[in-house]
């Protein structure tokens, strides 16, 4: 039998592991921050009579250019900052986030390139750096990971990156970044700025995106996602929003055809019923709100949280906890940070039998 | 306004131009190799029910490992190449067969290492060999664009590249590639061999696709497609069988969730019809061998050709042939070679009317 070491893969691939969060059928899971409320039926049926009528043209390549697709997305976002509206043409889209980011590193990264992440951070941003040969190169958080203009100044004029990336809020940790530190970021930096926001919905009320920033910053870009807030993690669309010159870039990197015609068209009806896709959002900040409230009475140290999920400290043996919470079907996520755990802030019933039993554990 | 060479772009995509074919809304498209028929009433219906299902499950992360595709990969190709059936374990899965050979690039090329073609070729592998870092390097075809075993052992003792990439049957050349030169190309390297074989469906019934060469073979694989015989250019389904070692290799450089729940459910229904989707390759077969016989007697000089279209030679001005096409609706492809224009075969009445218009032609 062939060994992948008899291979001749690539000498930095050698010893690696396939990313990803184990996927395991328990009965509930909070562990990749996904919306857990079951899709509407209103939306399944719009969704699949929009998949019905791509399906009906599979034959033929789909548009290129996603044309209609950017325009619902240039509208949703338009609609969430009214003050600065996005149009079709500053919009990008492709299978998830992930490639959307992977597009900007092949089109502003590279070999010989670097970027700058203030770990802890979503791990993606680092995998994707290594996929697209781009050096990957770290900054220190302020306490309670937090970031402020004057750290991120600091960091980048002693770096002096290509592209810097920000994630708001940040990922693992739930924690606000502000937009002075983002705007401290732009002016520091003779690069690329990416803004992750893929849990930007979960905000508080009348916090305004990095999108609000767009005007007059034609090298910031800020990536969103169908996944989170939008319960559409199962179709892979994620986006971008930058200068339109800077969405060019990224047509000269993407494979032609790169979004399928039935993921576009899920995707414009998904959109279409905004309203019910994200009539969760407010539960889900409730039970997010009940876990920051409720896990420090159970002798844990929950860190601020604006997105879907808690990140908490005080945690004596992570693995133990996790498999004792396993073992009991809840699957949450261990981060790899010491003596944390993360958990998705799930439907009121969910986040009720998590704290119940965390409760019940043994210490 | 910002313009591209405004932003801290990659120097070597500087006054570059996105790849693609134009799109545009005529009556005849010939041009980018689809199956032009329509799509199967049956099929819609049962691709549709299954997008349905995959739609109510949307809020979660689709399966990583798409086990269930790969199942159904294996088992068509099993079915096609009965004497050496490929296992699941065999099968590899992406946004189209782009996608799959960016994968294969991405494990097996990249920075300091080479790959070699064949031109004129499928143009997307030297495109997606630059966006790697794969240094694309390049020897001479035989005659009417074959490949003795000969002449494809000397050009890689020569090279001595890190990946061989041959095309059977070629794109855009149609003409065929012998199973004697793909064993040539293996015993020759120590690096990786990669047949596409995204029009293998058009070969001559009974002639043995390179699957048949997998068994011990770890270093072969081979690239399918579901964008053309089957009909499905706009699900983007590209495929690969291997070792699965060398599958193995793919899950590290793959983005986790990068095929979603409704493209896994889709493909997993188009082969659970693939009889059906796959009823009008004799149709097109046939009309591909009638271009094959007529265009001599419109005085072109059509190349033997094993896939769903024809180039034919003896086209004194490509560009305004093309256009004289495009005013009476019907588009065609000027794939850049001197005195060429390339077809692709279609329904019965698209190919008698391409055929007659041009034959109206003045010359």
């Amino acid at each position: 039998m062939t060994r992948l070491d008899d291979l001749p893969i690539r000498d930095d691939l050698r010893g690696a592991t396939p990313y990803g969060a184990p996927q395991r059928p328990v009965r509930i899971q909070l562990n990749v921050n996904e919306n857990t409320h079951p899709v509407p039926e209103a939306v399944v049926a719009h969704v699949t009579a929009a998949a019905e009528r791509a399906v009906r043209g599979v034959n033929r390549y789909p548009d290129r250019e996603f044309t209609e697709l950017r325009e619902h997305l240039a509208s949703y976002l338009s609609a969430a900052e009214p003050a600065d509206p996005v149009t079709p043409d500053q919009v990008w889209a492709a299978n998830g986030s992930n490639e959307v980011i992977q597009h900007m590193l092949q089109a502003f990264g590279g070999p010989g390139r670097r970027m700058l992440g203030f770990p802890p951070t979503y791990s993606m941003h680092s995998i994707i750096a290594a996929g697209t040969g781009t050096e990957w190169i770290t900054a220190e958080r302020d306490a309670d990971f937090r970031i402020s203009p004057e750290t991120v100044r600091s960091a980048i004029e002693r770096a002096q990156p290509d592209i810097v990336v920000l994630c708001a809020p940040n990922n693992p940790t739930g924690t606000p970044l502000g937009l002075e530190t983002i705007e401290a970021a732009y002016a520091a930096t003779t690069g690329i700025l990416l803004v992750d926001e893929a849990y930007a919905e979960f905000m508080p009320e009348g916090h305004r995106s990095a999108l609000s920033l767009l005007p007059g910053r034609p090298r910031l870009a800020v990536s969103r996602t169908m996944s989170k807030a939008f319960a559409f993690a199962g179709a892979r669309l994620g986006y971008l929003a930058a200068d339109p010159a800077l969405i060019d870039a990224l047509r000269l990197v993407r494979l032609p055809y790169h979004l399928s015609a039935i993921t576009q068209a899920a995707a414009v009806a998904a959109l279409q019923q905004a309203p019910t896709m994200l009539a969760t959002v407010d539960a889900i900040r409730t039970q997010r709100d009940r876990l920051l409230a409720e896990l420090p009475a159970l002798g844990y140290a929950p860190h601020d949280s604006w997105a879907n999920f808690v990140l908490f400290g005080g945690v004596d043996d992570p693995a133990a906890t996790f498999h004792y919470l396993l073992e009991r079907d809840i699957l949450i996520r261990d981060v790899g940070l010491a003596g944390h755990l993360r958990v998705t802030a799930g439907t009121e019933a969910e986040t009720s039998e998590f704290l119940e039993v965390l409760g019940r554990m043994p210490r």
